[in-house]
């Protein structure tokens, strides 16, 4: 490997971490907005998205570059790519953290509806997967991008239950119909960055593994563990 | 440009098109079984969706052995990564009209909601959107796909209005709560879909033009429009 592809992998590599610590950031600001029914905050990451589009785009170019000028090949072609992808779910994610935001910037103004708990809830687990998947991509930690894979799942269940108890309320409280099709909107955007988590969770394991995870969960998922067997350790104790 | 490249990219480009008929046709299905209460060809939509995802995957590790064995730069390297970009919205795409097809296998069975003729209104423009993207895509007709751009303003204004009538429609109904609950889901699955039919016009823009349209769509329309007229002809007159 040339000392210049090295420097560049470097560099985007960097950048991307920054936009994870960026989109981290609004994610959780967003969500703070909505159970603290802050105004101010919330207006906050409205106002701020144009930040992450900037830069997503040059992590894109930059990429592209790579791959015209650099001609990597293996792992070095996988990473590039997978940046790429990772770059790409990010983005998204600023995107969802803005239309929670909205949402939050509504409900402030409104009485409050009775589901804070539930929501807390959920809201961790989506901040840890978002966490953890950038973790697993700084440290090239495969079993940590298979734990935000499994977290998907709770998260489709929190919010599956939020969404009875929502429709359940509603029946009750017709006069809070619009307010809870917010929060519902809300929570929706919560779900779908999840699902971006677990995009570059996928992404990690590719990059690393040299296997396209997608569809293919359980075959993936063995694998990784019966290395990890023959390693004669633990997956977990590998970070 | 070697034989071999142009051979392969010619086939992924078949690849990528036989895909964009499967998604095309599972949408379609999707959203005549929404439409007309028909339980069985939903079904037959969430029981097909494997045949995408493979296919889906095999176009990504075609795109991967071009990348690391052709090395292909300018326009053919733009081509490659935007397949692989439109490759990914094409699955999601296919995932969606599951769950539009879900919702419609639900909602089947429960008396009809008044909401048909702007739920055919909505799904004819999305199924438009998904139509001329993969056109555009085909005639590299980046005219067409800024007409797919301006659609999706369109999708968004009749999803609007639809979520409005529905909460409307539930404050009166409110036995038919949870059914409608299932329509707006299927809504929302719909405006995703295109979504990525935006996605899959920028692609194409990417492609044709080289540039990266998102976060950019005015000043890359001007461009588009400007050269149009430089070259003495409308750019609809182009196709």
């Amino acid at each position: 490997m040339s000392k210049q592809i090295e420097l560049d992998l470097d560099s985007i590599q960097k950048a991307i971490l920054h936009i994870g610590g960026l989109v981290e950031d609004r994610v959780d600001k967003a969500l703070t907005a909505l159970l603290q029914r802050d105004a101010a905050l919330a207006r906050e990451v409205i106002d701020g998205d144009n930040v992450i589009d900037d830069l997503e785009l040059e992590v894109e170019e930059r990429c592209l570059d790579i791959l015209a000028l650099r001609q990597p090949v293996a792992k070095d072609l996988r990473l590039v790519t997978g940046i790429m992808k990772i770059n790409s779910d990010l983005e998204r994610m600023g995107d969802l953290a803005v239309n929670i935001a909205e949402r939050a910037e509504v409900l402030a103004f409104v009485p409050s509806l009775p589901f804070r708990p539930d929501v807390t809830r959920m809201a961790a687990v989506v901040k840890r997967m978002t966490r953890d998947g950038l973790d697993a991509m700084v440290r090239r930690d495969e079993a940590l991008a298979l734990r935000v894979w499994e977290m998907d799942d709770e998260a489709d269940r929190l919010y599956r239950e939020l969404i009875g108890e929502a429709i359940q309320f509603m029946s009750k409280n017709v006069d809070r119909l619009g307010d809870v099709m917010h929060l519902v909107g809300a929570l929706r955007n919560l779900e779908r960055i999840a699902d971006h988590a677990t995009n570059i969770a996928e992404d990690v394991i590719f990059v690393v593994e040299g296997k396209i995870v997608r569809h293919r969960v359980l075959e993936v998922k063995q694998h990784i563990l019966d290395r990890a067997k023959r390693d004669g350790e633990s997956t977990h104790s590998k970070k």
